[in-house]
């Protein structure tokens, strides 16, 4: 087996990196409330998905916080074109996942910071400014919300009795891909008691506890860039399925995580 | 057309009830954070739903409240029995709404308040206490969330188009009755950008334009005390369709409501 490339930085690098990505979580909110303060902008995008002035503006200033603080590493999000996307280090952000939401006064969206190393996940931030919450991970270092740790604890096959708490997007999400919206109500029917807030929110409770497992479907790269760190430094399992490509070529992800157990159960229903 | 007996009560009695339910509410809310800074006790009820001491305690505290302020009004709630049920008014309490919600430390569990002048609801409080959020309404006298009047617009033929926005209970809600599932499968295929937040917090959406429209499955009593008053005093459609009753042989309740238009195409799809 290969050395995990992520072990040959030393863990006071790591730490220093996660310190950098929470301040750039706290540049976006405050650029983020500067925008709702200057007033909104809201446009519908050619797949009717909606972007507002935050969103692209919020993408600037964390380019901008990134490009003076480290002008070697690559920026990707969802607004703007890639910036040096084959660099060592790549950060990944969605400055505003759930921008429906968001434009509609609702208080669950949230902004996805990841960075790569090498292409694989070093350490992610998902921040929900209107909660106040804010869960972090780095790899080696453990995942904390609100700076308290958390682990994820296994379940059992008898505790697996349809009470069990799972998020997932809606079905509008799985109909994206053909026979998808097979899969949601496969889902709905194993797993009844679901959660949709259609939103980053429900990776932070599939850490937090809040929810057992959570499930994401068609997402970009940057819908889950944060999360396997945040699941696996806590102890859950993160499984990524067979997944589309989106019309433009980019890969999906389909992925499940949450608690041990379960997340493999939730698996086995979406398997295609 | 019979009179509507609602009429018969004066504008600022009207008001006057409405400020006492407000007072009512912040009541719940001291008692309730009280109660969890006591440390919650969490028990499970026969049917599997949870109930904590701050449920129980709440619930004692409302019901202080209104004999305190009105001794021959009689009470209502999910905790203890009912209290002068024949009486010209009458309360009715859930003081927490989503429970297995709260005693996983989400936001958005909610305390419902209702008054039922001789039957008919007369006002209605939905109060989410983590994020500051608090519908009222009162016949004639509109409906505000936090102080704010707000309208709820019809929606057109050609604007249903699949990315409405829904508010739903889990599929668990309507497995409960026979055949149920079936209807949360038509929901979704019919309507398939839904949301499920499983609490109250979906009836303050659809008065506050968060979502479209928002549908209530065997509830109790209890759950929906609140949001006919506050539905239609914002001009949107509240709908009641045939409903079973519970195993203790109480009426359960079956509700579509939001956007004129929209409301009425969700009721025909869930007709059994």
């Amino acid at each position: 087996m290969a050395t995990d490339l992520r072990k040959g930085l030393q863990e006071a690098r790591r730490q220093e990196l996660l310190d950098t990505a929470q301040e750039f979580a706290d540049v976006l909110r405050a650029r983020i409330k500067q925008a709702v303060g200057q007033g909104l902008t809201i446009a519908a995008k050619p797949d009717h998905s909606l972007v507002t002035s935050a969103d692209t503006e919020g993408e600037q200033a964390f380019r901008a916080a990134v490009l003076a603080r480290h002008p070697a590493h690559g920026v990707r999000g969802e607004e703007l074109p890639p910036l040096n996307p084959e660099a060592e280090f790549v950060w990944v952000v969605d400055p505003i996942d759930g921008t429906a939401e968001f434009a509609a006064g609702l208080p669950l969206w949230g902004t996805i910071i990841g960075l790569y190393y090498r292409n694989r996940p070093l350490l992610g931030v998902i921040d929900i400014p209107m909660l106040d919450v804010r869960a972090c991970a780095a790899f080696g270092l453990g995942t904390t919300i609100n700076g308290e740790r958390v682990q994820i604890a296994p379940m059992s096959e008898e505790a697996i009795n349809g009470r069990e708490r799972v998020g997932t997007p809606s079905k509008v999400n799985y109909a994206r891909c053909e026979g998808g919206g097979v899969l949601f109500d496969k889902l709905c029917a194993a797993h009844p008691n679901v959660r949709i807030f259609h939103t980053c929110y429900t990776h932070v409770l599939a850490a937090s506890g809040g929810l057992d497992a959570t499930v994401e479907w068609n997402a970009p790269l940057w819908d889950v860039a944060a999360t396997r760190v945040i699941i696996e430094e806590a102890g859950g399992k993160y499984m990524q399925l067979k997944a589309p490509r989106s019309k433009d070529g980019e890969p999906l992800h389909n992925v499940v995580f949450g608690r041990p157990g379960l997340v493999e159960r939730i698996a086995a229903v979406l398997a295609q």
